[in-house]
């Protein structure tokens, strides 16, 4: 496997991963996100190989030398064979019948997904009668294009990556004695995590709907805004444009991402949105009738936001590309109070670590 | 003067403004604008002179090599003295009391100011029955720093330099034959633009009504909606503030922006930014219900904001730095049919030039 697209300049530390044994990972879509996990993986000579449903893409990636197919049953049916951790990268609403098929033809692989909700997969997973092989994903990288074309190594280099634990089986006083079904979804999480630490991604656990209603805030929420603020802006015609300088580009740079994309987010994260929405609605009516009435001002909504912002940069790191101050907890999967090391990291927004 | 802080890597072309006379500056007020103003003129060796209320930025401005005093009395007087056009550079607060020291020790120069909002500025200069020898400015410059030591050379080069018509006597028909006051207004107005392109900007004319609205759109309501948005993610917490990526970095940057200044744009531009709220609100709350429904989706919002930051990108460049797309139009002030070329100058978002 090759990849002449992108520098190694940010080599992977190969002692991170060197202690886990290697099992296979199948990639199913190889659109961005799987694409370019397939690329990490191929980049670190990690056993892998794909599926993909278009002819095309297959052509591509196997030009791009990769092991990858179009035969969904018979990939399937290898990942079996030899006990492969499964990524789901396919959209949403493939999801479905990709899980029937998983069913049938590989009826013992743990499997993942890179879904941009969580909520709902996990129902989906639940109806599929799956949920004890499957662990949730959610890699936070991505860029506006999309496709195998698009897809690039290093995309998840420290990205975060959440990783879901509604599945987990508190495994206090338990350990070793966990029965088969605790042991395949304990093996499948630890999997998970390693893959996305391998590929240089920042772990972080979070419960199904608990990460929902944050993307929704942080992440969901910006894209409604960004298109309410470009047309606002727009209505102004030609002067305003004129006028619009950095707080309208950096404000509405978002609402540049493809119109599907942005719909496939919202529209299936709906309950949390609506919250996030709901709470900026009262806001701004809030800052409307301050600015309305002349004896009131705006103090509240200024002093609270640039509060606010300043915690973020305290997190994030004041400029794009600086590192993030977040905690980073290890955990020891199925260990003594591990399922509350993971609530207790998930409340914290901490990374964690496997030891 | 000197002025070693900043590289002259984008000098200004001198012949641009080599066939006006070089008639003095004098700027009133040294904070980042009128500072930066001072600085870029005495790099063009353009007889130029400023005054500060605080004894430090005099001292500081003086170190530096410019011209400057702490008393208003005899500035004013020298500019009477020697025709100097005045450049208003005070916040909001100070312009009053400022125009009744001009009144009295300068009642004849021109003058011009550099504050966000326009009408309100435009309705003090009535009150203080200046309206004849006033020309609005909005230079659409600035950094988050304030003050003599945040002011730079080159700040102006590039951005937009709004400049009101409000005071424009129709030169149709009358050209050579328009009254003393008609004639010092036009001199003025001339003098602004000229300076203004001296200093880099690209002047675009506009009502000082017209201002307030357009600016309320595509300045004030980015800065609500960060704050407001900067609020939302906050409120889900640390695992929120972790899973914040770049949407919500960019859509909450000028949150960052101190409280008091967003204040001051946001809270003298009241009603125009009223109106950009409301208009808002009844998207967000469309959205809303459309979320809310599932038998509904958010088509609408996401194609026509895609489209409208679309119109944005075509207007300003697709990205920072890139060079902006809008007309050129020149005017010769008083000349006939002029405040006709100005008001659809204004309504295509034009840039317009001098000749």
């Amino acid at each position: 496997m090759s990849d002449i697209k992108s520098p190694e300049s940010h080599p992977v530390n190969p002692t991170s991963i060197a202690a886990e044994p290697r099992t296979p990972i199948c990639v199913l879509g190889l659109g961005l996100i799987g694409g370019s996990l397939l690329r990490d993986l191929g980049r670190l000579e990690w056993p892998c190989y794909g599926w993909n449903r278009s002819e095309k893409t297959v052509t591509r990636a196997r030009r791009d030398g990769f092991d990858v197919s179009n035969d969904l049953t018979a990939t399937l049916q290898r990942a079996e064979q030899d006990g492969a951790l499964l990524v789901l990268g396919v959209p949403m609403f493939a999801l479905s019948s990709l899980l029937d098929a998983i069913k049938v033809h590989a009826p013992h692989c743990g499997f993942t997904d890179v879904t941009s909700v969580k909520e709902e997969v996990h129902d989906l997973v639940e109806e599929h009668g799956l949920t004890s092989r499957f662990v949730g994903g959610h890699p936070m990288a991505g860029t506006a294009n999309s496709g195998w074309p698009a897809t690039m190594s290093h995309l998840f280099e420290g990205a975060v990556w959440v990783v879901t634990y509604d599945n987990a089986v508190a495994g206090d006083g338990k350990g070793k004695g966990a029965n088969e079904a605790e042991e395949l979804w304990l093996n499948t999480w630890a999997r998970v995590v390693t893959m996305a630490e391998a590929v240089g991604a920042a772990v972080v656990p979070a419960l199904a709907r608990r990460h929902d209603r944050a993307v929704a805030r942080v992440s969901h929420l910006p894209h409604v805004l960004a298109e309410a603020l470009a047309i606002a802006g727009d209505k102004g015609g030609p002067l305003a444009l004129t006028l619009a300088a950095s707080s309208f580009r950096d404000g509405t740079r978002v609402a540049g991402t493809e119109p599907a994309l942005v719909r496939a987010m919202c529209e299936n994260n709906r309950s949390s949105l609506v919250v996030a929405i709901d709470e900026t609605l009262e806001l701004l009516q809030q800052a409307r009738e301050q600015l309305a009435n002349p004896d009131e001002d705006m103090r509240d909504l200024t002093e609270v936001g640039h509060a606010a912002r300043g915690r973020f940069e305290a997190r994030a790191g004041r400029k794009k590309g600086e590192g993030p101050n977040r905690p980073i907890i290890r955990v020891q999967p199925g260990g003594t109070g591990w399922v509350s090391q993971l609530e207790s990291a998930e409340s914290m927004g901490a990374q964690i670590g496997i030891f």
